[in-house]
């Protein structure tokens, strides 16, 4: 049987344009004569619509749209997903669409995370028998559910469906290996592509034989309609974004596929920034370039998405600034061939200190005169980014972002944080790989001890400790929820935890007013982590 | 039986301050001859302490300080709101505690919206019985469930434990005079108060006769502790916020309470902020005060909050300021007895457009230059905050977060928005009712058409529809739902209407990255709604 798995870049909201895009492959994969083509999970929305899925228009419009598939599929067999109401609740379902119409629905089992809020899980299996094609239809994704392997295993291949955004690993082929093997039962997996603010759909749809290998993989983060020659007559259909516990990663199989972590990260952070202009019609980005490593790491990787053309940076020095910072700036913007415009915060400063003199009077300099050049900064920008339509990149790293080292209202500025959740050691090897083949970012502002330069002589290890044990603590207490005690006993200073910690504590509120961040990992802020102010 | 219901103010997450305050309350129960002491939904860690569930250390913590007030319990019985793991999962639970120890576990039934993400529901239903008193608990807040109220018939009281934050109405009262009603037995509805972020708690537990007759009501917003001789033995035991549907609620009893929306937001809005310093030891705010109606209404909620000596505003004119803007916001503070400074953003605006006239130069006055005169502002309040230490309030109303009338950076910023869920209009209702007594807000600011002030006579009108006509329709597509066509049906104008949504959506980017909003609807910013980008 020839299977088409169709890896499209949806955007979230759109139902017309998605729509278009779904009847345009159907199209294509009939002349290609498939006689089953597979979309992904809640490919007729987008992925994820959150309080839209609460209004009746919305769920109306998906089902017009899924209508108008619906009359397309002749002579060929479609699987999209798509919010459907039954008996009044809604689920999240993968929909058959054949002979002109709907054929049947097959609802998401296992609901996750953000998801129920909106949708209501389904517990019942069930198989599809027609004449020219058999499909067997299962929802769920606990890989545990001994009832949902049993019905596997009497297809002769499963599909599953899903939206699965890049955290940094590949233990989704393993798992679905793993799967396969325990089965013994081919799987095919389909998975959307593209960036949708925090979420980098990933991709990396992949065909697994039923002794668990791996026999192919469409690319990660591009858009491609495969075929696949199956030998095989019933399907079983699978809507899932399996969950996973760290801690079960080991027993599964490997898939031998190699995975660069970094290289990877910095393709999804290319993605994310080129779809999030692309998908509201921005053209133009702009950003402050300090010469230090987090906005150069930046600018490459705007310039990767946008083209050079499209990117304008501002040189913004007060007399903090060293004249190393000012030129590993310009050396980096003229390498990259991007339009950049020095403009000093000094008489602006100045005029801020006689503003605030009646106030400030006797009072010693402090961080109210450090957060007020990094709102100077910010206010340039934001005016650049009115005037002349570009939006703001904001530049903070995880590290940063975790412990609240940046100005709100300054630093924190931006319609989106591209490094918001690459730790400041990622982000030194997101420098080297992009400096991969040739030096762009320059030597000096990969290798020079981090300064914010908002007061003489200021350095990042005067208020934090070095950023590969800062990084380490905030990893364990982030990403594997381990406690002070915990983390103190794996040989950390409690001291420095301590602090480490309290601080994380203490700026939830400057997270809070963040910009949307990128997720790469499975503990984003702002995406997938919500704490208490 | 003497039964106690201790509507108290938690502070989330504080888990040993929690339980400091409850054991208080345990010992001064018994000392009053109490049996049986009630305390709210989560009572424990307080609500919602989001993902601090998914931390081993937070759940143990909690168990820890549950068996630490059990231990007071002897000779009275208490039930407390604690999260528990019963194998493996997590219950939002009713802990019966008696003779020393842990008596029993009631797992809440129905779990909604954001607590999803973190509880599992329980379909069981069960009693617990003992010597010396029996309770028989249940755990839904599915008001046709006929178990549950099977269930409830046979005891001779239904507790229910609540965490039922202040949305604008009294549906919660009416519902359980209902349910109380339906099943003949009386009902002892305990909820908590205070201010938690985006949430204010609204206390207002309750007593209600198997009638259907509210007997006896606690307070709004204060915390109190009250006991009722209550003719029975037998109670059951209910954990719930339940979820009302707008159209159900006609067909409820009345409680004939009074209920006065305005009277108890403003109630609602000072104890918010009130709690928000309290809970995070800030002493002092402050704000720019414009002269215009936003600014008036926030600076009257503060002074009630938090005291006229712990206010200072500052009155920041620019070249567009009109001198009774000035007039009035001088009235205002001196009325209130508040420090002001004026501090002129001339200067400032002037070096920005020097400093900018680079890659201006040639391009008309527009936006930018607008927004730069809110970011001038926005930024020296930042500079009175970081050197005072006081927080600064954000004063933008509902209406304008909609369309995002308001500059990202400069208006939007704050640590707590305190009209954020409050229509323009009602901001008038809460000008009125401040002055109900006396003239606190000067007339000329509530009379005169609002305006921005950022271009020469500018006024709101000139970009928005009248502020009746804007909220009527911004109401029913937030709050109701409604789509495009149905509320041009109910006699909108369509381009207006079809502008105020689009407006709505366009805007989502700069509620992200709003400051938390206080709820005091089902529909507030940041708080209960979430939209994609």
């Amino acid at each position: 049987m020839k299977i088409s798995i169709a890896q499209l870049n949806y955007t979230n909201g759109s139902i017309v344009k998605n729509c278009e895009k779904i009847i345009a492959r159907i199209h294509q994969a009939k002349n290609e004569g498939c006689e089953l083509v597979i979309f992904s999970e809640l490919s007729v929305c987008g992925t994820l619509p959150y309080d839209l899925l609460l209004r009746n228009d919305f769920i109306a419009q998906c089902n017009e749209e899924l209508q108008k598939i619906a009359r397309e599929c002749t002579n060929i067999t479609a699987i999209v997903g798509c919010p459907v109401v039954e008996n009044g609740k809604l689920y999240n379902s993968a929909v058959c669409l054949r002979n002109g119409q709907i054929e049947q629905l097959f609802h998401k089992n296992y609901i996750e995370w953000d998801e129920q809020l909106y949708f209501t899980e389904n517990s019942e299996l069930k198989y599809l028998h027609s004449n020219n094609l058999n499909i067997a239809a299962i929802f769920a994704n606990d890989i545990e559910n001994q009832h949902i392997k049993q019905h596997c295993k009497h297809a002769d291949c499963v599909v599953v469906l899903s939206s699965q955004a890049f955290c940094g690993n590949n233990e989704i082929h393993t798992q679905l290996a793993q799967i396969a093997k325990e089965i013994s039962t081919p799987i095919i997996y389909g998975n959307c592509v593209g960036g949708e603010v925090s979420a980098v759909f990933e991709g990396a749809s992949a065909v697994f034989s039923a002794e668990g290998k791996m026999e192919e993989m469409l690319p990660y983060f591009e858009e491609e309609c495969k075929i696949f020659d199956v030998p095989c007559r019933d399907v079983a259909c699978y809507v899932s974004v399996p969950q996973f516990g760290g801690g079960d990663v080991a027993r599964y199989v490997s898939t031998n596929q190699p995975f660069n972590k970094i290289a990877l990260t910095h393709n999804a952070l290319v993605l994310a920034l080129k779809d999030f202009c692309a998908k509201r019609n921005f053209k133009t980005a702009t950003l402050g370039l300090s010469g230090g490593l987090d906005s150069a790491v930046v600018l490459a990787l705007t310039v990767q998405a946008l083209g050079s053309e499209n990117v304008r940076v501002f040189l913004l020095p007060s007399e903090f600034s060293s004249q190393h910072s000012i030129d590993d700036a310009v050396a980096l913007a003229e390498k990259l061939n991007v339009q950049y415009d020095t403009l000093s915060i000094v008489p602006l400063y100045n005029t801020a200190l006689q503003t605030l003199q009646p106030i400030f009077e006797g009072l010693p300099f402090g961080l109210a005169e450090e957060n007020i050049q990094s709102r100077l900064r910010g206010l340039l920008l934001m005016a650049a980014s009115n005037k002349f339509g570009s939006i703001v990149l904001n530049t903070t790293n995880k590290s940063e972002a975790a412990v609240g080292y940046g100005t709100l209202y300054g630093d924190t500025n931006g319609a989106l944080s591209i490094l918001g959740d690459v730790y400041k050691t990622d982000v030194y090897r997101l420098a080297h790989y992009i400096n991969r083949n040739e030096e762009i970012i320059p030597q000096n502002t990969i290798t020079k001890a981090p300064s914010a330069e908002l007061r003489p002589d200021q350095k990042d290890s005067d208020s934090l400790p070095d950023y590969e044990v800062l990084d380490a603590i905030l990893y364990e207490f982030l990403e594997n929820n381990q406690s002070q005690n915990e983390i103190i006993a794996k040989g950390f200073s409690p001291v420095v935890v301590e602090k480490t910690l309290r601080l994380v504590r203490m700026n939830e509120y400057k997270r809070f007013q963040f910009p949307p961040v990128v997720a790469v990992s499975t503990c984003a802020f702002t995406a997938q982590r919500r704490m208490p102010l």
